[in-house]
């Protein structure tokens, strides 16, 4: 079977980040399509008429949807290289669970950061960190999240740092103040080439942040 | 190894309700204990400190949280018999779709629909019964979700079944009226042992919610 794969993505979001550094990882070539989040194109609402939302990820003309989703599909059709979710059924379900508090709460408390002010900004920031703080006692001492592996939490949780400059300038607090352990962590994920190579510069997330919020209104 | 297995749930929860068809599919005997969802206890709180929520499955004294991933879990470690994923990636990925789309729009809309009043409870009605016609589309002439077979998203939305009295009483509309071919699924469904003991009385469900409603102010 060819293997088609075309990833409807924007630079700046965490959940297309996730399918980058996913794809990345398992060494598979695919044509990258940066969409437009505010006008969105026929592709995108064809593909995805649900949510409308990137990213997605065509394989042989057959979307799938939601960051997750898709690299749970990604390690299920080339399972032959660098498995992502770990083996045991016990800890698939843990990763599952981290994950899923990174959709929930990470992403909620850091959209809270940029889009509020004052005394809702400062709750946002507390939340974030309690988060981070939250996960930096799940990491422990090992090197990944996936133990000594990089996999499906990794990838879940470090596209969030390319955000941490732009939640540390609306906010002025440090990450690494915060949570070093959780810093040392990202350093360690970025060594890999499928990370720092999929990963954009953090103060080009800024400027995407700056011009799409005007943008929208 | 042995499997102990313990189910802390509510009876009139869609989501521990998921857990207990899944177990039953699988043949699981396993202890149910009901919580209290007001004052919430220990052990409750010791195995699921993240969200402090049920259903929690506690198998050989770990704990699993959130539905869909025990779900997952049970499929994956009680792998012999009824499998509940698809065995295809694509059907995988569309199953897990689906039912994050019933997570995230159909308990929303349905729990607008008994929490609000007037032009909300209107707005959440109307949104409820498009997410339903949706997934009646999804369903298309197939018997189950699944396709021939009974599986994971018939799991994920059979349970919300139970509310739709509650949903019908509180916003007066007939979900058959509205979508007859996924009322012929739910009977369908409930031909099944796994589900029809493992679902309450809708009427429970509604008693349920008006005392809960009570303690909870």
């Amino acid at each position: 079977m060819a293997n088609e794969v075309v990833l409807l993505d924007c630079l700046a979001s965490m959940f297309g980040m996730r399918v980058r550094v996913a794809l990345a990882e398992k060494g598979i070539e695919y044509e990258y399509r940066e969409e437009d989040l505010v006008i969105k194109g026929d592709l995108l609402l064809k593909m995805n008429p649900v949510h409308k939302k990137i990213p997605v990820l065509i394989h042989n003309g057959k979307p799938v949807c939601e960051s997750l989703i898709i690299v749970h599909y990604i390690d299920e059709v080339w399972n032959d290289k660098a498995p992502l979710l770990p083996s045991d059924p016990y800890q698939r379900a843990q990763a599952r669970f981290w994950a899923d508090y990174v959709d929930k709460k990470v992403y909620d408390a850091g959209r809270r950061i940029w889009s509020r002010k004052g005394e809702e900004q400062e709750t946002a920031k507390k939340d974030f960190i309690e988060c981070l703080k939250v996960l930096e006692g799940v990491l422990g001492d090992e090197p990944y999240f996936g133990g000594k592996t990089f996999g499906f939490l990794d990838i879940a949780l470090v596209t969030f740092s390319t955000w941490f400059y732009t939640y540390e300038t609306c906010a002025n607090f440090s990450v690494e103040v915060e949570c070093p352990k959780l810093i040392e962590w990202v350093k360690r994920c970025m060594e890999k080439e499928s990370v720092s190579k999929s990963l954009p510069d953090p103060h080009k997330v800024f400027d995407f942040l700056v011009i799409w919020s005007k943008r929208r209104r």
